[in-house]
This record gives structure tokens, C-alpha cells and sequence, in this order.
């Protein structure tokens, strides 16, 4: 599987012939005028976005985080486009959570579109509460998960975007770190197994942050991004749809 | 009075040579490591930013609009200049409130650059309060205020970017949208006059979303921008100031 | 359509003849003593009205717009007739809305005279939310809704008042305006058409206003009204249904 | 003394021939464009009013009493004239209270017209706390700040209007309602020796509402009005200067 | 109707003999040791007492009215009878109430004795929400909604105390008075027909406090008793039912 | 120390004669019509009494314990003496800082006469906060600033009732009822050497309780009364000044 | 019966030998790694826990009081043995209310280790609610619903660890320190006739405290502990499972 | 430095020969009955104390986090020495704001023994507010101040405890890591350099749990202890100033 944009090691999408034309070295958006565009997720996606739909005239419906961000800046740049983006992302979710509320959050809304990002909770269930081990979601369960959500959705959709969950800690040695890389691999792995499928490095766009900032410039925590971080991740998922940040400027 | 950018009519700023280089194409963002820039404003600024200074490590310090947006995608994609952002936007505001609070609020920061958007309550307030006059900011004293402003602090800063205000109206007869085009000529007048100083002509920006949308779909009151309007500003801002969206991309 | 003289038995404010009769030179009120008057609507006529009945003792439950004014005033001017009033609006609604709560909030009510004000929203939302199609109720659609809603009244009560929906926003060329127009249109043509229905233009009113004042004094929003904006309705609604004014002030 | 309206027994303020040329049938409002009216009195005409001033956007700026009635009626059907109403009422004031801020509350706001409705603190002191005889206001007294009031501000503003205090009691042997109809009867004398300045005999008013209702229909504690009671003041009052209640509908 | 000494086992107030033996001229309290005593009522009765059932710890488990007073000196006074009261008051209540909870609030509880002070609002809302006809319990209704609770529960219990509803207004002229009066023989009638009953003259007892006070001095509303009202009536109940306001004084 | 036929003018509620003279037979109310009874002490006094004056309409004006019940039952039982009641207790006050607000709290309200309860926080900081040895107020210094008080105070009054602290415990070993029972001690040997002042055994009245109840009964921490325990307290009180509990019944 | 630790008389735990080996001196954790321990009880177990189950990340998930003590000193000094601890105490609760939940809360929950620590209110309510004596637990009831309890569950659990309901007051002559005594006493019993379980004599090591405090220091109510109660309640409780105090400090 | 046995008189976890004499085997502890201990540092510390004084009845008036597991063990453990604990920590303070407020939080409370835990913030705004360079205290500051505030202090107290900041990270050569070991290793300098003073090496405790734990398991932020930190922390301080975990345990 190739990505959207070639060369590019941050977005790997299948397609990027589609996205950056070689003649006229700029991108094109992927979404057609009117497609509606579902993110789903865990608390990294939500940020708290309106019940039971995230979507709405309230300025916080999409949430505060990186969809707000990412449906924003499609409203800017390509107003004549009317992309429809929802929020379904729920906080402390992981793959069985998306699971159990897959028909009603996903399949029902009938989107053009769909991009995930899960996995932090998979993962960090296993640091945060090691005695709790019915709470983890192990490596293997995570690609059954995730597998199966991705083919039950794939022949109703447009396009897919898998975003690798990412942990905000520069140490590759450090236990968790560690882990996040291979459920992150998992993702790509299953992007790339995807007709139509885009992978979303968001590890890779967080580590070249971190190569000015220690972790805790972005949150304490090192999971939950701050506007940076939000603003990050939507960069690098606007990025792979085919945005063109210069789109309006040349003639402006 | 040329722009920041050239071939540019969304920015108008003084020097364009140090913004893009001719021989690359791509411009240069005049921020420099470390500087401190300061947005001042009312509440198309403050959004809920913390007092009494706006900075600081909450997720809304910022607020919720066009600053944080500028200081996210600024620490998003220049995250080594380390660009130090501070909102210092006040609800209600209009000239006449800025300068009672200039030397607390903007000189004694020090700030390397400082933009400043105003007018919106100026105008307002002769549309919705026609009975409280002594409220009302005619053109003449906005005029006199602006340049008491700028004259005071432009000798004391690298920069100063002076935005319009605007009104979420295409109909340039109705009444309110002509006075506010009368407000923001003066705006272009003042930042003209000034060396170092640029202008963002927000109306522009917002007058080609509205080619699309209905000034409902922004705001019912057709001042306060959801976050797709916080996102036009902030990207008019940006490239008005030099910001290359493509950094860091064509490596990726 | 002719007024309260005619079939219909109520009146458009347009038709003093019909309430001011020639040689009494003073209207008759249409309610008797003791009768039953519910009004029903959107936010207009909702504005906090008691939950699940708008009557009651408590100040605000009738709400406190155009309703608790034609209530206060009925009972201020006419304390014999003792008309009950009873407010059913509630916010955001549509004809859609009015559908399915028609038995219940309407109809179970066995109220005497009715009165309609409702379309803002079936407008609205093709305005602020114009992606989220299916919340937009097309003017077939809204045509379709309020004669079924009046067809099953109109055989149970003594009078019904269909008041046109409105925009404060003088500019008829304005989009959301135009089609406000037209939506008043239809309630205009519904109420010709029913026996025993009178109408209420309360747009002209509203318009009458705007010759003085921008829509920002009466709203930001252009659509909820403010006290004035909900004496006005009151008023409109008052002097249709044969509303004395000078009533009890030759005497005193 | 004579009425504002010849015949009226309701109203009686001193200059008929300006509210009502004989010739033509109607009242003349007294209030010219742009002049300022403020009412001053107790919790009857605070109902909840801004702070530190009773004005401003707020929907509930000037209460939710008979202040925000006049006022909402005076924009409805006189928008051309553009008055200014302030409310500067004061919950649990007596006259006591009224010295106290006169000078900040009503002469710094230099109003042209000024309204006074107070007393009924001053008389229910002596019936609801009968053993805290320093917070009772006797007659005497109550005369005494009157005049004060009055003979200080009548030289400043164009026009004065008193408003007897009232108890909504039709019993006149009721203990509280003889000592009310006794201080009403000052405020009458008061105004009868004020030139330029009117009276509004509320309690008349009330007493009209009272031949159909018993006190509990409009507030138990038979002080508070309802909505209906603060229509009936409104309306009252507004009769009082000359409010032409057929305006506009003639035309219509 | 006879008192204590007679069939009914209880007495009115006005019966001393009944409550005081001759020869040793001290009352006898009727409640034995352990028997558990129900009150009944509206919001007189209730004053926030503990939900579902008014009993309990909390200071405030018996509300903080009569019944609480009662209680407090049954505890005081006759600490070794461990009387068990329980509040069953609940705001707003009618006969009508108190029919639809009967079994659950009373019999099911399985009290020795029971007092019911009901009425207030079966009067109130014919006065103060005069067109909701629907609320109003006339005289024929309260009747019979009274003989069948008491006839229910009369062979249930040892001793029932009725208590008549009150107006604190001492002009017996005055239309609500007036019917409370009425309302109160009603209670009366059905003590002195039920065996084993007595009745507690409430509004005789604040008939000679307004000797002295002005109906405000207590309430505004003329219903709701303040502290003292509610020491009235506490004090009738216990001296009705035997209580020795002497014990264990003499030998202090 | 003799009664309230004494010198002292008032009484411990172990002298009945000095309250019921044998030729009558029944009490008589020292206090007259009109004057004031000003209430101090710590919590039990409190229970939640109005700010900075504990007097007022407002029912828990009083606070929630034997103050309000004081005055409820002087206002029910003597309304024609309409004596005045302030509560002027402070949760958690010891005698030193009754001695920080004597100046304001009581002699600036020029009672005519006064109760003082204090003792329980003096003596209980030494059980529940050993260590912190700064907040123990120890016998002497007790009896140092109650001495100082009185004397102070007792020259400006009618009447003094000086009412011993308490323990609800039955055990006289217990430490801190050992403890407290040297406190009220002191109490009563200060009453025995003041002119005019009575003495209340608040101690005794609640060991006879105990007799019946265990302490839990009336609270977990066996000081602060349920209203049980404050109706005890009252009746001791007023029992103490001479109230009559049988008035206005022999006639009823 | 024998105690984990021979000559003990805090802890009496059936296996001393698995505690301490006699040969080194120092005891014996006797769970293992993995493990899950359940304690459950009334109030003085519950303290705020989390519902509806007492486990979780958040700092009070565990409630405030010794489980939380349990846990955190088992963390710190246990960490490799990875024991979990869930808080199932429920405040306010009998031995009967645990019948009601123990499928629930226990069984289903399948832990190796149970500890039971309740009474308190079974023996309280005789107290403080003497005369609702159908909330009382009496003696014989409180041994069927322990032993039934205990009976249920041995056979499922790994071990039992009975602590004693205590009362904090030092007179064992009080009535409700010698029923708490007899309840205690049964607590005995139970666990010397169950195999696997333990006893902790929480009544002995408050004794202990009660030697140097008053218990008003521990609490006004002398049930519910303090931080210092709850400390010495899981110091009681460790102790009794093996807890080795030393551990990792020898080699420190 | 040398421990206990030294001039110092305190000692590091390590010296266990200076806390467990070879010829008792059992520790001794410093404090002395009655003695005051004064506990400062930031929200390590604080977890919530009652302010201005960390001293109360409150179960959290010593906060949540070690200070109150110290004085609830001290109180368990060694009744009779009524050792007094306050908390004086406040969150987000640096040493910069405990020189600020020394006087009145430390010194002004006349402690016996003062312990300090400062330092995390110092570090951590280094990390999280990099641009906010006025906010960092770098090394050479910190010690200053360090010293400054220890030297004000060491003539006055009997005895000082140094506690190292620390941080939950395993690895080294974390950035933060490895200037927090910097900032403790001056910590450890300083207490060696003063007489009386000293040092807990709280970073070897939790470098021990870390060998078990991951940070997220402790706090997501690596620097706020769950419980088990807090344990961890207050078991490092007692056992350095003596505390004999044994106590009452061997004779039980």
C-alpha cells in the first residue's frame, strides 16, 4: 500500500495521485461537496463534543480538540465544499468499546467518510491499572478488534483513514512507549491490508514535536494533547485528505 | 502601502521581502525564536481567555478563538521558534476601554509584536443601544483613539499587525456593514501611516465565506465567529506574518 | 381574505374596519367570559412558559414574552371576561414538532380559541445549519404540516389565529427574509382558506419598527424578540381579536 | 387639581391640554424624542432591574415589573420618539431609603422625566414587623421625606409623576389598607402642590381589579403584583402622559 | 359535640373539663407509652419534612412546624411515654390528595392515632386561581372526601384529632374567611359524628392572636404560619389530647 | 442564692415559689410589654440565626433551637406583651469571645433583659483538640470572663438569666461531664452573687431526660440539642421568667 | 481458637504459624501476588468509596478511611505482591442490609479474602432511634445473619477476617459500649467456629487510644473515625494478615 | 553528613544503624510529647488543608496526601506523645514562594520540628512552561534559597527534616529525571551541611516502586502521589525521625 502522499513518511494514503497532482504540485481534497466526514475515537476525538451526535451549531458540538480543528479549517479553506463532519469519539474507549456502539455511532450515520484513532486506552488500561487485567485489551485482541471494525465498514465508505494511537514520551525504551508502537504498527499493518484504507502517523508528528518539547509542555499526562497537540493531529489528517493549505492565498 | 505577501489582497503588510523570498517561494515567518507576541482585542479575542493575563498552561488560557488557534498551529508547526503568545482580548471592549488600560495591558508586557483588532463594540453599540449615546464611539474619536494607540507602542515593537474589524453581512448597504466598512478604512488608513505595521482585512476574508454561507451559519449575531470564523482570522493572521503552511510537509 | 367580519371571524391587523366598527367606533372583544385561549409556537412563544402546561400561579408561567403580555393585559383591561390563556410554545420547534405533539398539547386541551405562530425554525435551520438537511422543512413540506394541523382544530374550537412567522431585518432582498416572506405567505393563504380563522401580520409589524430602529436593538439574532418585540406581537395579536384599548379610560 | 385626561378619574396630572387636544379626540404623548424617564420606588418597581442602573440590552434589564412594560410599550408603539427608560426601583425601600441615594440615583442621571412610586414599605413595616418600631415610617415622616424628594428634584426635570402607594385589599376598614389610603392620600396632596407634576391613583386601579378578583388572584401578599398587576400600573401610568393606545392602529 | 370525657375519647379546646379532672385539677395525656401518632395534612402540616416517610434523625425529619413542635414537647415533657410521631404533611395537598395516599400515607402505617388538618388549599385555589375550576374542592366535595377518610380509618385507630383549617384574617366578612368558615363546621360537623374524635379549633386560636397582631405579623399570605403560628397550633393540638403543661414543674 | 421573690429578681427553676405564688397559684410573666430580650451563647444558641441580628421576618431569623422556640411561644401565648426577641448566639464562641463582641453584640442593642449559655466550646476544646492547648479557656479564666461580662453588663439590664453549659451524658464520672459540671458551677455561683440575675440548671433538666433517653437519642455528640433537647431548654427558661402555661386555656 | 500471633491480644487470626516464622521473627504476608481482598462493612468501611464498586484510579476510589489505608500501605510496602483491594462497605448498613447485597456484592465479585467488619448500626439504632424498633438488629438476629453470611462464603475464599464492631467510649458500664461488647463477643465466637477465618479486636485497640483521649478527640459521635481511627484500624487488620512493618526498611 | 547519631540528630533512610540501636533492635522516636511539628512544602504536601492553618477537627485539615498519613500513624502509634502535626504546604509553590511566606507559615508558628519537601515545581515549569522563563527557579537560585530558608530556621527548632523533591520516572536519562536528581542532590547537600537537619531520600522509595509499578499506575503526571505514594512518602519520614513500626505490636 502506498500513501496519499507519496514521499511523505507523515500520511501514508493509498491513493496520492489523487491528492497531489505531479503537474501542478498541489493537493487535492479528497472529499467531495456535501460527504460527510465520521471521527471516531476515545478521549483524544472527544474533548467534549455534543450527546448523542457531535454535531450542532454550539461552538463546542464537534468538542475542543482536533475535529473542532479539523472541521474548522475545512469550513475556511473549502466553504464551497460543505463537508459535514461529526464528532463520535467517547472518552476512556477502547476497541470493545467501539465495538459494542459501532451500528448506532458509525454505521447508521451512513458516512462518506471515516477516520479512527483508538487505542490509547488499550493500551494504557495495562500501565495505569495492572491489576485490573480485565480491563486490558491485549495486542492480539486489539488487531481482531480493530480488523473487524475496519471490514464491516470498508464496502459502505468512501474512504477510511486509520490514525495510530501515540504516546507523547521520546524514550523508545520506555514500557509504554514501547507497547504504543506496536499497536500503532497494528494499525498501519491494517491500513495498509485496506482497499481504500489511509494511515495517519500521528506518533511520527508527535515525535518531531518532542524533539523541541519534553512531554509535559504538551500535558502532564502525555496522552491528552493541548490545542498544540490538537492542532498537530489535525494537521497531519488534513494533510493526508488531500488539503491544500494554499488554497485561496495564491489569489488572494 | 504594500503587503507582507506580495501578490497577496488577504494581507497587507509593510515588508514583503522578508516575508517571501522571491527566489524560493515560500514565505518566512518574521517572528523570531523567543519573541513574544501579544493579540489584543474584545471578545472576538478574549473568548474566555484567563485574567488577568492570558497565557498559561490551562487548555483555554488562550480562549477559544482565533489566539488559540494562532498559538496552536504556531506551536504546531514552528515549535522550535518557541513563539510566546498572549491573549489579551477584553469582552465589550472598544477603543476608548484600550486606552485606559494600555500601559498595564500591552506596554508593561514588552512585547516583540502586537496585533490589535478593535472596533466591533464601537460600531455595535450605535446599532443596539441607539438610545445610550454616550456608549457610542463616533469615527472620529475611533480614528483619534486607534492612532493614540499605535503611536504610543509602535516604537516600542518589531512588529505591529493591525486587523480590521469586521461584520458577517454581504449586503455592503446595510447599514451597520457600511459603518463598519467606514471603521475598518480607517484601520487601513492607520496601518499604513505606520512603518512596521501591517493590515489584515478580515471583512475581505469573511465576505468570500459568505459567498458561500449565510451570516446565520457563522453566528446568529454576525460578530462573535464560530470556530470556523476563529480559524479565517487565524489563518489571515498567519500568512500575514509570514507563516509557510507547507513547513515541514514537503519533507514529511 | 376578509376579517373578523367576514367568514373567518377573526382579522388582519390590515382591516381596522373589522374591528373598529363605523358607528360604535370601538371593537368588540371576541373572547366571552370564562373561555379557554391556547397559544401555541416556537422559542417566540415559549420563552420559559411551566412545563408541561404553561399556566399557573408562579410569574413565569406563562412565560415571559408576547403570551404573559396578552395575558396580563386581558386581565388588567377585561378582569370580568376572566379568559384562561394558556401558553404551549416550546423552543426550537417546527410545524414538524407542532405534529407530534398536537393531541396531547393541543387538542386534549379542548381549548376555545387557538392561535399559531410557528415557521422560524422550519427557516431557519436552512440558515444556520444549512448541511444538516434533514432538519430543513421546505416550504411544501411547511404548507403540508399547518393545514393538517389546522384542519383537525378548526372543527373544535370558536376562533383560530394563525400569526405569520417573521424577521427583523428590513432588507427583503435578504435570503433568510425572502423566504420568511414566503413562509408568511402560506400561514396568509392558510388562514384565508379556513373558516373561522383570522391572520396576523406581524411582520408588517416588526417592519413598521425597523423604519426606526436596526434589527440589533430589537435582537443580535434577528428572530427572538425582546420586551418591545413581544409588546408588539401582543399588541398585534390583541387588536385582531377585538382587543378595546381604551376600555375602562373614557369612564375613569 | 386637574388630569393629565380632563374626565379621568384614573389619571390626574396637572397639564391636560398638552396629552389631549380637545379638537381631535387623542392624547398627546408628553414625553418628547429622546428624553429620559426614570421610575424610582420599591421592590413594585425593581422586580429584579440592573445593576447599579436599571437599563441595558438585558431582557430583564429594566425587571420584569411595570418598568419593563412602559418601556416595552412606549418602543412598540412610539419607536420614533426613542425614550430612554431607566429603572432605579429598590426592593424594601421606604422614603428613608429613597434620601439616601437620591442624589446618585435619580438627580445624577438628570433626567427629564421622573416617576415615584413609594410607601408601601414605609406603612407595611408597621403591620408585618410591628415590635421593630425604628424601621416604621409614619405619616408624618413619610410626608415629610416626600416633599423633600419632590421639592428637590421638580426644578430639574420636565415632569414629575406621583403614583400612590396601594394594598390590594377591597375591605377599606382593613387596618393596613386605611393607613395606605392614608398615605396615598399625601402623595396626592404632594402632587397637588407640585407644579408640573401628576398623579396615578394605582389604588383605584387595584380596587377596579378587586370588584371581579380576590387579592390571592394577583399575590398573596397583596403588595406584589402579577404580571396583570404590573400591566394595570403600566397602563395606568402610561394613560397618565398622555399615551395614545390607538396609534398607529387607525392606520394599520 | 361532647369532649374528651364524652364518646369520642377527645375534645375540643374549649371543653377544659375534659382535659382537666376536677379533683385533681391536672389533664391526662391520652397517648400511652409507645403508641405511635400520624399528622396529616398540606403544606401547614408538611413544612419539609423527610420523604417518603417524616420521621427520622435529621432535625428536620418532622419538618419544622407543628408537627415537629408537638413532637419536641411530647420529648421534653414526657420523655418516658416514647411517643412516636410521624409528619405525613405534604405541601399542596387537597382532599382530594389525601384520598389518592391514604393507604399508603396513613393506614398502612398502622398509627394509634391520627390528626388531620386538611382544607386550606380546597378553599385557596377558588381564590387564587379562579379559572383552573378544575383545582377547587366545593363545599359538598370536601364533605364527602372527609367522611370517607375518616370513616376508613375510625376503627383503625384508638383517637382521631381533626383539626380545622384556618384564615388568618379576623374580618369574618371577607370572602375567603368567610368559606374557610364554612369549610371548618364541615370539619366540625364530622368530628362530633365520628366516635372517638375530637376537634381542634385552630382558626378560634388565631382569632385571639389577631387581637393583637395584623395578619402579616404572621404571614404575608395569611396561611403559612410562622413560628409563633405554628406554637399555636401545636399548643391547641397538646392541650386538646390531654398534655400537662405542668408536669414535672412542681417538684423542679 | 435566692429566687425571683429575691433580690436577684429571677430564679433557678428549683424555686417554684419564687415563680408561683402560692395565694394564686400560677406564674407571672416578668418581662413587660415592649421590651427586649437579647439571647447569647455559642451554637446551641445559633442554630443558624440571622446576620449581624438574629431578629427578622424570615422564619429561621431566630435560628432553629431554643431561641426561636422562646419566642414562639411568648408570641403565642402572651401576643398582647409583644415582647422582643434577638438571637444573638455564635457557633463554636467561648466567653473570650463573647468578650470581642459584648461592646456591639449586647450592650449596643440596649436589652432590657438578657440570657447568657455559654461553657460548651470552653470546656469541649479540651476534649476533642488536646493539643491545641492556645484554644482551651480553663475554670478560672471561665470564670474571670463570665464575671467580667456580667458585671459589665448587669447595671444596663432589668434582668439577667445566667444558664449552665451542659453535657448529655448520665455518667458523672465521664471526664467531660465532670468537667462541665464545675463549669455550670461557676455559672451558678456568678448568678447567686449578681443583683437581679436568675440561674437556669440546663444540666439538671437534661439529666432527667437521660433518665429515659440515652444520649444518642437527642445527638451523636451529646451537645448540641435535636429540638427535643431545645424544647427543654426553652421550657426551663421560660419556666425561670415567670411564663404562665396554662394562660388563656382555663377560658378556652 | 488461636490468634495469627500467639500471645496477641490485638489479633487473633487462626494460623500464626503462616504469620511469623518463629525461627526469624518476623511475619509472613499471607496473601499472594494477585490476590483479591474485599472489605466490607457499614460507614466506617464505606467512607466515600466509589460505586458500585469501591476500585479505580481515583484517590477516593477506595473511599477515605483504613481500606484506603489498607491498600496504599500494601502498595507501598508490598508492591510486587500486586494486591488488589475493593471497598464493598455501604454506610448506614446492618448485618441485614449485607444479606440483602451479598450475592452481589461479594460472591460475584470472587475474592480470595473477605474481611467483615460490621455491627455498628445494628446496635446504634437501639440508641438513637429507641423508639423505631423495627430498624433495630437485635442480638440473636445479628449471630444468625453473621454466621449465614460467613457460612456462605468460607467455602469460596482463601481467608476471613472478622473485625469486631467497637464503640469509642471507655466506660464499658455504658449501656451502649456493654451491648457493643456483646455484639463484639459474638463477632468472637463466629470466627473461632469458622476454619480460615480471623478476628480483630478493633474494640481493644481503640481501648488502648482511650487510655491518652477523650473520645470527642477521635469523634463528637464515637463511631465514625478519624484519620488517627482508621489508621489504627488498619494497622489492626495488617497486622493480623502478616503484615511484615519492617519490610524493606533493613535493607534501606 | 552523618545520621541520628550524629549532631544532626536525624538521619537518612539509609543510615539504619542511626534509627535501630544493634543493642535494642528497636527504634527510638525524636519527637518528644507535645512537641509541634510544622510540615511545608507545595501540592505534595498541601492535597487540600484547611487554610490559613493546616490544624483542625476536620478529617482533612491536614489534607489528603502524606502529612495527614504521618500525623494519623503518630496518633495510632504513639497516643501518649500527642504529637502536634500541621500542614503548611500550598500547591504550585516554589522555594521563591516559601520565602514569601516563611515568617508567617513557619516561623511565626514556633515549631519544634520542620520538615520541607520543595522542589518539584521549581523544576517542573522548567518542562511544562518552557516560554515562561520568569517562572523557572534553576539551580543555583534554588539553592540559595534553599539554604536561606534553612538557615533562618535551624537556631530555632530542635529539629529539621530535608525531604528530596522527586519524580516517577524510572529512566535516568529523562530530562526532568535528571535535573530533579540534580535538585535533589543539593537537598541532601544542604541537610548535611546543617546541624540538626535531616534527609529523606523520597526518590529511592518511589525508584523501589518503580520496579514494580510504571508511573501512570502511581499519577498520569509522574509527580502527584495516589495513596500508595503518599504512604510510601510518610512511611520514608517517620521511619527517618525514629518512628518504631512495632510499637504496641510485640506486647499485644
Amino acid at each position: 500500500m502506498t500513501g496519499l502522499a507519496g514521499a511523505s513518511g507523515l500520511t501514508t494514503v493509498r491513493t496520492p495521485a489523487a491528492v497531489q497532482t505531479p503537474g501542478r504540485g498541489r493537493p487535492e481534497l479528497r472529499l467531495q461537496t456535501g460527504e460527510k466526514l465520521v471521527m471516531i475515537g476515545d478521549s483524544i476525538t472527544d474533548v467534549g463534543r455534543a450527546r448523542p451526535i457531535g454535531e450542532g451549531r454550539a461552538d463546542d458540538a464537534l468538542g475542543r480538540g482536533y475535529v473542532m480543528m479539523v472541521d474548522a479549517l475545512l469550513g475556511a479553506v473549502y466553504p464551497d465544499r460543505m463537508i459535514r463532519v461529526l464528532n463520535m469519539g467517547t472518552s476512556g474507549n477502547t476497541t470493545r468499546d467501539l465495538k459494542a456502539r459501532w451500528q448506532t455511532d458509525v454505521l447508521d450515520l451512513k458516512p462518506a467518510w471515516l477516520s479512527i484513532m483508538i487505542g490509547a486506552n488499550d493500551v494504557w488500561r495495562q500501565f495505569d491499572s495492572p491489576k485490573q487485567t480485565e480491563r486490558h485489551v491485549l495486542l492480539d485482541e486489539y488487531e481482531r478488534n480493530l480488523v473487524e471494525l475496519v471490514s464491516a465498514t470498508q464496502p459502505t465508505v468512501k474512504g477510511l483513514v486509520l490514525m495510530a494511537p501515540y504516546y507523547i514520551e521520546a524514550n523508545r525504551q520506555d514500557a509504554m512507549r514501547a507497547m504504543m508502537d506496536r499497536y500503532g504498527a497494528v494499525v498501519k499493518k491494517v491500513a495498509g491490508a485496506t482497499p481504500g484504507a489511509g494511515f495517519v502517523d500521528t506518533q511520527a508528528a508527535f515525535d518531531r514535536l518532542l524533539t523541541t518539547y519534553y512531554p509535559a509542555t504538551i500535558n502532564w499526562d502525555r496522552v491528552h494533547p493541548n490545542p498544540t497537540g490538537s492542532a498537530l493531529i489535525a494537521r497531519s489528517f488534513l494533510t493526508a485528505i488531500g488539503f491544500d493549505w494554499q488554497r485561496g492565498l495564491e489569489s488572494a
